[in-house]
C-alpha cells in the first residue's frame, strides 16, 4: 500500500523547522531529509529519529537521503540555498547577489527531482522566493500547478498578527493577507482585510486600537517585524516553516484552502506567463487548483505593479539562455 | 484567573526547539523567552508571534523577558549556556570545562528565578546535566522536588530507538531507560527492558534483530548514535526539546508519568544527598514527587557506582566553598 | 499549584461529545462529569479512564462527582436538559416546552453551581440557548461576562460550510457567521461574508458555485442542514460539542478570539439588558472580554429585530416573579 | 495523486465515535460513512461536516455512502451490528444469541467489502469479536493479515488503567495486556506485566498501592469495570473507538506498534487455523505483520486455553457448511 511520504530538501535554518514541525503532525509515515551537506542531513534526521521514542510521537519513519527518495513522495517542501542575512541597517539586502545564488540551487534541485518525479507537488521557500519559483515551474516541464511557493503565506501571517495585536485580538480572528513579491515589495491588501466581517474603515471605532490603522504605517510594520526578527536572532525559521507544514497539510487532505502562495500568472492582472507572484490561490491535492484574481483598489493595483516590476528584475537578473520576460 | 504559563531560559539550539514544541502543545496561554542575548530572545519570540496567525496554531502569547517573567510561571525550562561541542574523534570533550561555565550559568539563573518564585517546576537540559541540577537543587533553598534534569531521558529514547530500529518495530513498544549520568557513563538497564513484555534474552528469537541485543554493543551504539547527531549537524536538540516538554506536559497535566530524570537521590542506592543523577521518578504537578530504586542486576550496579563517581568527579570541579561529596 | 479543570455538566448526546473533544485536547488536568443520572456520569467517566492507558492520550484525571466539584474549575460548560426532537415534517417544534423544562434544569444548575463559585467561565449548551443564557446570567449574581451561550456558533459553521461546499473551497477559508437566536430566527450577516477578501456579490462570478449564492436560499440552507443531522441521527452534537471546546480552549488560552456567542446585550442594536443573543464577541481568560456591534443592512437589521423578538416571547413564557421583559 | 481515505462502516453508539476520533486525527483526507441506517450514516456524516468549519478542524472530507466507497479505502473500521446490552446482574449476556446476529452482519459486510476490495486493511470491532474477526478472515480470501479486531486492546488498556489507579500513577508507564478472547475468559498476562521495568511481585513494595496485586482479583477487576461502564451508561464505546483508531493510524503511518489484536492464529499456544484470539501482533501498513508467541507461566497457559475454548465454542454456534473448528 502506498505509504505518505515528504521530502524535506534543504535543512539549514528554516528546513530544520520544517522537518521539526512535519514530524509532530502525525500525517506521514516516511520524511526524506536532503542536504547538500550529507552529515547535516544525516544529523537532522537522526536527532528526530531518537525523538520518535518519546511518549506522545508518532513513528515516522525518517532518515536522510538523496533525490531518488522523490519517486514516491507526495510532498517536496524544498528550502535549499543560503538566506538573506541580517543586516545592521534594516537596508535592501543584496537580493540579485542572493538570486543568482539560488537560481543555480533551485536548477540543481530541480533537474535532482526530476529524474524520479514530475507529480509530486513542490513547495518553495527559498528565496528570492518568486524568481525561484518561477524558474522552477518555467524550467522542468513539471506538472501544472504543482509547484508553488509560500509566498507572502509569512507576509500575511506578520500583517494578521500586527493587525490582532494592534486590537489586541487573536490573529485567526483577522481576515487578510499581503500580495506580490515575497519581501519587500509585498503589500496588504487593505481594501480586504477584516476582523470578522468589520472592514478596514471600520475597525478603529470597534476596538481600542494602539494605533490607527494606517495603511502606510503598517504595511512598514511588516517589513520592519521580519527585519526585527531577522537582526534579532540572525535569521528567520518558525513563521516560515509553519507556513510551509500548514500548506503542506492542505495538500495531503486535499483541503482547497485558500492562500496566498506564489506561482507563474496567467492572464491575472495583466501578467502571463511573465512573472510569478503571491495571490490568493486554492490548494488541494493536486497544489495550486485555482489562482484568484480579486479586484483591488487604486493604490493596491499601483502596489501590484511595482512589485511585479520588482520581481521581473530580479528575474532579468538571473536570466539564462531563455528569455524570461516578454512584456 | 490564572494563566498557565512556561519560561523558557536560553533559546540558543536546544532552548529555540523547546520553544518551537511548546508553542504547537495549545497548553500554555503564556511562553516568555530569556536570554542574555537579548535580541534573540526578542527575534524568537517575535518569529514565533507571527506563526501564531497561521490555520491551526493556537493564540498562545509569546515574548521576550526577563526573570521578572519567572513570577507567575508554572513551568520553568532552562537550556541556558553553551552546549557540548562537535569532536572529530568521538572523543571525550571537555566536561570539566563546560562544567565550570555551566555551573556559573546556572548560579545566575537560579539567582534571577528565586529573586521571584521558589514554587514553578524547573526543568533542566543544561549539560553537564547532573552536575547543574545538584547546583540548582542544593544551593538555592527551592521547594523539594520541584527542580530536576531531563537527564538520561534522550539517552533513554536513544536506547529504545536502537532497540526497535534493530527490530523494525515501533520505538513506543519498546519499555526500558538508561540510568545515571546524562552522558558517556548512562547505562542501559538491560535487566529490565522489554518489548511489550519480551525480555532482553528472549529478543533475539521472537524478532529478527539486524543484530544480536549484546549488552556492550548497545551501551555503546547509545553513545555513540548522540555523536552521530553532534558531529552530523554540530549540535543536538530535537531529542531533548521533545523530552524537556514532554515533561513539561507531565507536570502541568499532573500525569504521574515515570520517566528517568536527574535529581540529588536521598537514599537509593548508597547515595544520600551527595550526587544527582537519573533514576526513574514519578513525575507530576509537584514535579518529582517519587523518586523510585530499581534493583540492577550486578553488571548494572557497577555500572551505576562508576558513573556515580565520574558525575561527582565532574561536581568536585566545580565546588565553591560548600563542600558537595562527603562520600 | 492550580490545576486546570474543566467541568461538563450533563453528559446526554452532546455533552458526552463534549466530553470527548475535551478529553484529547491536552489541556485539562482534570475534567470532573456531572449528571443527574449517577450511573450515567459514573460510566461516561469510566469509560474514558480506560481510553487514557491508550498510546497517545495524555493522563487527563476524569472521575464523576457532584456541584462541589465546580468550586475549583477553571470553565464549566452545560449540555444538561432535554434536547429538540427530531420531527417528521421539519416543522417548528414545542420551543415552548423544552423551554419550560429547561428553565427549571438551569435555575437547578445554577443553583448548584454557585454555591461553589461565580469565577469559572460557564460556557452554555442547552436549549433554548439563549433564554437558558438570559435566565443564568441575570437570576444568579454571577460574575460579569462569565456566562455565555455557544448560540450562534455552530449555525455560522454550517454557513460557513454550506458556503464552503457551494464553491468546493475548506470552510476555514470562508469568513463569515450567523447573528441572532439559536435556532429558527438566525440570520446569516451575508453583507459581511467573504471568502479571503471575496465579497458576497464577488463569489458567483469567482468560484464556480454549485448554486448562486441567494441570500433567502442560503438562510433556508442552513436551517434545512440542521434539521437534516436531526432527522438523520436524531439528534446533532458533533458539531455544538466542537464549538463548546473550541470555546473552552479560547477561554484557558486567553485567545481573544471572535466568535459569535450568545449573551445578554447592553446597549447594542437598541437592546439593553432585555434580550441574550449572538454577537460576534471578544472570548478570553474572563469569558466575553467584547461585545462587538457590527453595522447590519437594513434586511439584516430587520432579521436581527425579529429574532431578538421571538427570543423574547420565548423567554416571557418562562418567565418567573421577575420580569424580565421591559421593552 | 492517491488521497488518504478511511471507511467506518456502522456508525451506532460505538462506530460514532470512532468517527469522532477518526476526524480529529488529521490524518484522513476522506472518511466515508456507511450504516443500514441510512439516514443515521447521512446525519452523522453532516454533523461533522458541519464541524470542519470550525477553527481547529482539518477539512477532511466527510460524507455518507456505500460499499463502493471501500474501493481506494486505506483503512476499514466496522463496528456495525449490535452490542451487548446492559445486565441487572453483571450475568453472563446472551453472547450466543449475539453470535448469530452478528455473524450474519459480518458475512454481509464482508460480502460488500469484498466486491470492491481486498487490500484495503479492516479493523473489526463487533461481538462477539474473535468470532466476527474468524470468520472475516476466513471466509473471503482475504489478503492475509489485513484483518483483525481491536480484540483485547481494549481489556488491556482497562488493565493498565486499573493498575495505574492502584499505584497512583500514569497508565502510559505501565507496560501489559490481557490475551485471548475480548471478553469474560480475557486474562492478563501478569508474568509479563511491568510499571517501567518493575514486575508483578516488586509493584507492592515500591509503590504505595492502594490494595496488593493479587492476580484473581485484578483479572475480576478488568470484567467488572467494563460492565460497570455498560451498566453505567447503557453501553461503551469512548475506549473502544479509541484503540480502533490508534490502531488505525499504527497502520496509515505503517508505525510496527505492537498491540494485542485479534486474529486466526497460525501454530501458536498449538492452535492453526482453528481460533481467532489476542495475542501480541505487530501492526503495520499491510496490518499484522507478525503474530508474537509470548511464553506464559503454568497458571497463563491454563487461562488461554480456556479462553479459546470459550471462543471455538461461540464459533460452533454460528457455523455454516464450513466447519471450523478441526482440533
Amino acid at each position: 500500500m502506498k505509504k505518505t511520504k515528504l521530502v524535506v530538501a534543504g535543512v539549514g535554518h528554516v528546513g530544520s523547522y520544517v522537518l521539526a514541525n512535519a514530524m509532530k503532525l502525525g500525517l506521514f509515515s516516511e520524511i526524506a531529509v536532503l542536504d547538500k551537506k550529507k552529515g547535516v542531513a544525516f544529523g537532522e534526521a537522526l536527532d528526530w529519529r531518537h525523538a520518535t521514542a518519546l511518549t506522545y510521537m508518532p513513528n515516522t519513519s525518517v532518515k536522510a537521503g538523496d533525490y531518488s527518495e522523490c519517486a514516491d513522495a507526495d510532498v517536496i517542501i524544498c528550502a535549499a540555498g543560503p538566506s538573506v542575512l541580517p543586516s545592521e541597517k534594516d537596508e535592501m539586502p543584496d537580493r540579485a547577489g542572493l538570486a543568482r545564488t539560488n537560481a543555480a540551487v533551485v536548477r540543481e534541485v530541480m533537474a535532482g527531482i526530476t529524474k524520479y518525479t514530475k507529480e509530486a507537488v513542490i513547495i518553495f521557500i527559498t528565496n528570492p522566493l518568486d524568481t525561484i519559483v518561477y524558474i522552477a515551474e518555467n524550467e522542468f516541464g513539471y506538472s501544472k500547478g504543482r509547484i508553488f511557493g509560500t509566498g507572502t503565506m509569512l507576509d500575511s501571517a506578520r500583517l494578521r498578527q500586527l493587525v490582532a495585536e494592534n486590537y489586541s485580538i487573536d490573529p485567526k480572528s483577522v481576515t487578510g493577507y499581503m500580495m506580490g513579491e515575497h519581501g519587500f515589495t509585498a503589500f496588504p491588501v487593505f481594501s480586504r482585510l477584516n476582523v470578522q466581517g468589520f472592514r478596514e474603515k471600520e475597525l478603529d471605532s470597534v476596538f481600542k486600537g494602539k494605533e490607527p490603522l494606517d495603511r502606510e504605517a503598517f504595511r512598514q510594520k511588516v517589513v520592519k517585524t521580519a527585519f526585527d526578527v531577522l537582526n534579532g536572532k540572525g535569521w528567520t525559521n518558525a513563521g516560515v516553516a509553519e507556513a510551509a507544514v500548514t500548506l503542506a497539510k492542505a495538500v495531503m487532505l486535499d483541503e482547497k484552502s485558500i492562500y496566498p502562495v506564489s506561482a507563474t500568472l496567467h492572464g491575472q492582472y495583466g501578467y502571463n506567463g511573465d512573472v510569478a507572484l503571491s495571490i490568493p490561490s486554492v490548494i488541494g491535492r493536486n497544489g495550486i487548483e485555482q489562482q484568484l484574481e480579486i479586484e483591488l483598489d487604486e493604490q493596491e493595483t499601483s502596489w501590484l505593479h511595482e512589485s511585479a516590476k520588482s520581481i521581473q528584475n530580479t528575474m532579468a537578473s538571473v536570466k539564462t539562455g531563455k528569455s524570461y520576460i516578454q512584456a
